[in-house]
């Protein structure tokens, strides 16, 4: 539509039917936004190799199909986060091969194309400090599978045993982002960020009761962490975390 | 006072003076807080080795002296907390032979006793995670020595140089208390709860800038810790940590 | 396994098919970690009676099962806590000698031994503000009766008619920690702590409306507290101040 | 003004000037505020015996001495609230009978009339937690007996040494109203509230540091208390108590 | 059992069966708490009209019933609070002369004897900003009621239709406490402070959403009334407001 | 009934009945909040083009028919926010011409009158961050055009997207009013007010999770923003925003 | 430049030089936003009347001079707020007609032009509750005043004194649009807007202290209040709701 | 040291001295984090091209001057942050080489070896949405410049003037890492995240006021960024965000 507005009033200029003066005026007063649509639409695209994220908490199961619906006739993958039982069950009724990993709520669907291979360098590592943060760090974990990004897993080394830590700082140093999820006290990400080179980023978790105030807790101990190298999401937001680490490990890919 | 006043009556039922309805009426009618004053009061003294504490923050200077004076007409000794230089050379002026110790804020009379020597058995460590936690530190163990109990400290071992710890694993083995003082993000606290079988009492510090929030991000780390055996006290409250510590070692000493 | 490794190391020395500096170079590189490793863990064994606790809340009924029984593989009794009627029901299907006790939410295992009873030195007393804290304060004495302490309980002794509390004064007088649990106002900790010499370790809990901030009103009357010898643990936590109780007088024992 | 357009209208009915209906409708749309202007006014002045508090805290020296030289055109005295030495000075200088205590920070003018004398019934208590709590204190006692109310003070009696509330406990049933200040942990309201029958104020005050919040720890501590009969004011707002048990004090009086 | 313990002594010594000084020692060493448990529980009886209250939101139905026999056996009535249907249903199943009023949520027995006809002295106005306020105003009604003190309603007269106060202006002038429940912004509180002398209590209610904070809000502003003589309690707590205001009626009729 | 009184009373002043003094007396005391009843009344009725709106959340659905009947003996339409389906059933089964809206959960009468068409002056563009805010945004909309309002809607423009903001730049322009809905970081108030002239007003709404704290978060975003014209109502209050847009549009429409 | 390059373009698409592709390509890659500046640009400057504001609380003195100078190159008039005295003596010292309002803070340079009269249409009524209040209000004053909006100031006029608001009722009848300026607990919002039908804009204050949260409780009131059309800005933001009224204003000004 | 140990060890193992089973148990009873000490030490160092940094706010001058100068002993460079005027004179006059940058308050001792120039790849662009938020800014882009990483700076580019933004969106394009430093709102940092595809690290400032909360809305802003590819660090924390952005670059060197 602006393309075709846009040649029309080329057209105009190069047979003279339009005077530059005037082109020139129009070219300003068209809505220059307009004119960039496309241009960051597709760089979104490039940039995240998944064109929309669908957040699926506060939508209706009708709303989601439909969105999800609209991305796949133009891309050949759709992820939704945070999707309950009941909403996935609608969507699998009516998007036949979308996926649900109940753990981390991830919907997904994903019809790979011919280089959709997991990508050969760069490694993401997600830690937990504790067996119940593992849903934030599946919800990490499996977002950066989808988007193509080899992860390790290492669950449950919190550092009231510090010796569970220990036990992988071999695959730590390998990592070349680390995502640390952790709730309760969340000390986890001080201690890694200062062991490690690469950088480390924490995802408070809402586990844990009274004064761990839903994640605040653990997510001042992060802010606060005396390590260096630390930054952090929100609250439970483990895809936010996959979101950055891809980021890094697409930065790093485009150089080698 | 009270005595007399117990002595008379019960003299006077001895010698018929008063029959046994009206003393009854009397002793249930007299204040009965007053049986107890003096009993509370030893008891006090008994148990803290320390009869009063003066908290000097939001006191006069002449407040102050006042109260230290009426103390040591019956002690030996006394103590005040968070007392800055100009109300200690005040003090200092009056009280000839008062001690003040500026990084502790700590102002102490001691004149003691022959049996005042530092307690053989019980130890407690007291760490911290940063230089800039010493202050609380020494109010902790400057308040311990005072009360005759045998410390060691280890400062600046926070978590971001685990080793740092390790170091001085030892010392921490051996303490039977470990008074652990954190700004920033307090992670220190959950590490050394989960290293050591002894109690440890949390000190979070207001060290710290943005979202440590003047203590409270520690002092949350602290209360979330995944480690057992580890209580706290208010921020910054050495003197607070001191108290229980040696209500422990007390405990330990009756014992043996 | 790492005991193996280094055998074979010291051997390779010992029969020259390693010279030093290659074995010094393998040793510090060999993870230092797992040397600590088996020491670390059997210390945590030995000091806290209980290998693990399995913290149920936010765990599946089937991760809390596979836990407990590798617990248990190795060790002769395990601890549950915060778990609801039907994981409690799941995990008795499944471990016949397992016991739920509804009211602290506790879910035990235990398998005694021959030295496995009640010690006869030290007494934790546990008390309450109100009715209502009972199962906080259940969750404290049935943990400590587990790991081998001796409880003695006084409920329902509140500030506001404190000739309740004055009833048990002679207890309080005799324990060796008091473990101290109210929610509204949380009042009861300062009068106890100015009452008693023995460490008085106070537990906020959620019991309360509006301002009670669920227990973070209780939290902070107990961090400010004017009375000595007092530290605290988290909201409704009366776990955690089992294990510093337990930690305590463990450290008593050990001096006798 | 009011009283004499009102008289005009109704002397124009009256003599046939103004019809009804048109009288009507002119009081109707009259501005009805100002009928009740005098009124409450004068009412505000009979409850209160003081016609105009000025709060001093944000005004200017300036602003002060034009509000208070208003108000003593029509009235025998004039209270300031939270008045600081420099602006009390410059009062001073110009209202040669004004009275400045620097403790309560309260600045007065009083030029008593002949039935200003100290009121026989009633008597507020006035009793603080701690030393650092007086000025406060001062503040609703001095405020009280410039209403001409009866106080009696009690000051550092808190929980922490329960024997010195029971001290004064006879005097404590004597009282008519109770205003209860405390900072810290704010657990005297509480144990007072216990105690006696009368209506107790407490005022929270900022003395503290760390979790006491600037005051919100025991203002939530007091409004949490399990004792019945305890309402409270804002922090530090001790003339907010003091006009509160005024008001108690005067309903008392009046139904004498 | 107290009086008999001491009647005995002091025949004892009356009889010259126990000298003085061993009588004053036994004096000093019994515990003085329980010289003052009969006291303070008479006093409190007579203090309140209701000898206990319960509070029912976190106890068990088996809990509530056992207390409300227990006081039944020496009282007349007894209250309970925040009881929810089923628990009253329970309780009425096992106390047949029990009521329950479902908007109050309170829970009552009243077995009244001659005197307990309502007080002649003495008006406690009820009024609230809503009509969604009313439940907690009727709990503060009722309980006044119960305690046999008159009260007027007024309902649904918030500020934002400042009219709807001023047509209950004259009642407002009569009353001797007014109990004032807001929630939303709670100004009510401020307005009807600023009209009467009287001394009003703030009810701030959990009604609204958002930014209300359960409460909070309306608490904050009445808190920071500009108003002289209002004083506040907790957040939706009907019921404590009606203690205050007894404990003020009953101090007016004291002096009559 | 008032201006039957007033009557009286100005007849007997003309008949000479009421000698002036007396009758000025009486105008005086006269409840002078009555005269202002009904004006007061009316002059709220012209203003909203709703006489008074039922908020629906904590009320009984037999309160809300109550009120909804009463209001409608004298209006044309009421309106009812926050009304949930079970509430909306029981009304439109007494009110036959009720009509619900689940998405904004509005109930609404409305039997129009011949000049209540769609004012031609003024137009509100009701935009939202996310599919997530529509119900918000639909409260907003479907008051205004209950009002008579002309409204534009573009959903789902965040600014994480920014070219789907300028794609309705133009609409933008145009609006004399913008509401502006938005949850999680609510950014988009601020790009908005950047680009418009005409006043914002921002929602946050309680969309996120974590640290959007129940939409605190947009909320602090909108407060703090650095654009100007931007003003705030409470979190989710659609209904609210349109009512301060609505009396913006009157405004206009009245000086045209 | 952009005007030149595109000239540039279009040039070379006339004669020729470039196919309509490759113009075609051009124009989509050229950053669009450069297209928008100016046009975005004179649209601000329009809009406010204000072509730039300087925040001048966290500049250097330089800066804002700088600031100021590069704007006045291509203005009449500039406005920094929140400038303190040592910032406007630097600036008045090198830019001789700027002007300093010290109770504002606001720094003016004007050099008004022809037409920059007081706009005849529409009124802002500038209200505060307390006089402590007055520094914001006339920063919100000032402010529309050097926008050349009209307006009318009423302070001190809160509702703890109903009186006094209500003599300026007819004042609140004729203005277009109130900006309600209050500390303490704010309530004086809600009351005005229940009486007036314009729009409302409320700033709350940071008067107070203790449970004002320096501006948080007025705020939170204000965000509450029951009454409809009414909106808020920031704490202490005079400059704020300035900014609103003045695009209200500007609003009504255009339909005229 | 440790490694003297260790060779004597195995020296005594190779010559017979010492048998395996007593290697084995000397090996494991060393205290295992001596092992790890200097490897971890060397990792630091390595990591991130400054050994340790000083964190200077609260230590005192001659704490800072004694670390500075221990770490140059075994370094070239050495980085203290948050450092006044005061203390970087004291520092200054010792160590005559250290620069003072006042803005950013870093100060800094770098005395550069060959390899030291700044490093080809990678870049790193430092943005701000205001002038106020420059020092945070020059605090991250100066601490990169000393640890030789490229940066390029734009500041002031806040969304109120969205065409800022768009003027510098080719650097954006190029950036490695962006970190994007805000206060007030903070609605950069979404806005940015929607534009670009590499990791974007958020820095709140504590720059604004009333509701800004210091630095908590522009914070809780960039958790909730609906843009993804955004982490944060603390309040204000250039530094921190420095090395975050340091790890990132140095892990895309770390694979050319």
């Amino acid at each position: 539509m602006d393309k075709n507005k846009l040649t029309q009033l080329l057209n105009d200029v190069k047979e003279g039917r339009l005077d530059i003066n005037h082109a020139l005026h129009k070219l300003r007063t068209l809505p220059f936004e307009n004119l960039g649509h496309t241009k960051i639409d597709n760089h979104r695209d490039l940039r995240q190799g998944i064109p929309e994220v669908v957040y699926c908490e506060s939508k209706t199961p009708e709303q989601i199909l439909s969105i999800m619906q609209r991305i796949l006739e133009s891309h050949n993958k759709v992820l939704g986060t945070r999707a309950n039982p009941e909403k996935a069950a609608f969507i699998q009724k009516h998007i036949s091969d979308s996926v649900y990993d109940k753990e981390s709520r991830l919907l997904m669907v994903n019809r790979p194309e011919e280089d959709d291979a997991i990508k050969k360098t760069g490694m993401v590592m997600v830690i937990t400090a504790g067996t119940s943060d593992i849903p934030v760090a599946e919800e990490a974990a499996k977002t950066l599978e989808f988007l193509n990004v080899k992860v390790e897993r290492a669950f449950d080394i919190g550092v009231a045993g510090i010796h569970r830590l220990f036990d992988v700082s071999d695959k730590l140093y390998e990592a070349d982002v680390i995502i640390c999820i952790a709730g309760m006290e969340g000390a986890l990400t001080s201690v890694v960020g200062g062991l490690v080179s690469c950088p480390v980023i924490g995802v408070p978790t809402s586990v844990g009761y009274g004064t761990s105030l839903q994640g605040f807790a653990p997510m001042l101990t992060m802010l606060n962490s005396c390590a260096t190298g630390v930054a952090i999401v929100n609250i439970d937001n483990g895809f936010g975390a996959a979101t950055v680490a891809n980021s890094i490990i697409q930065r790093i890919q485009k150089y080698q």
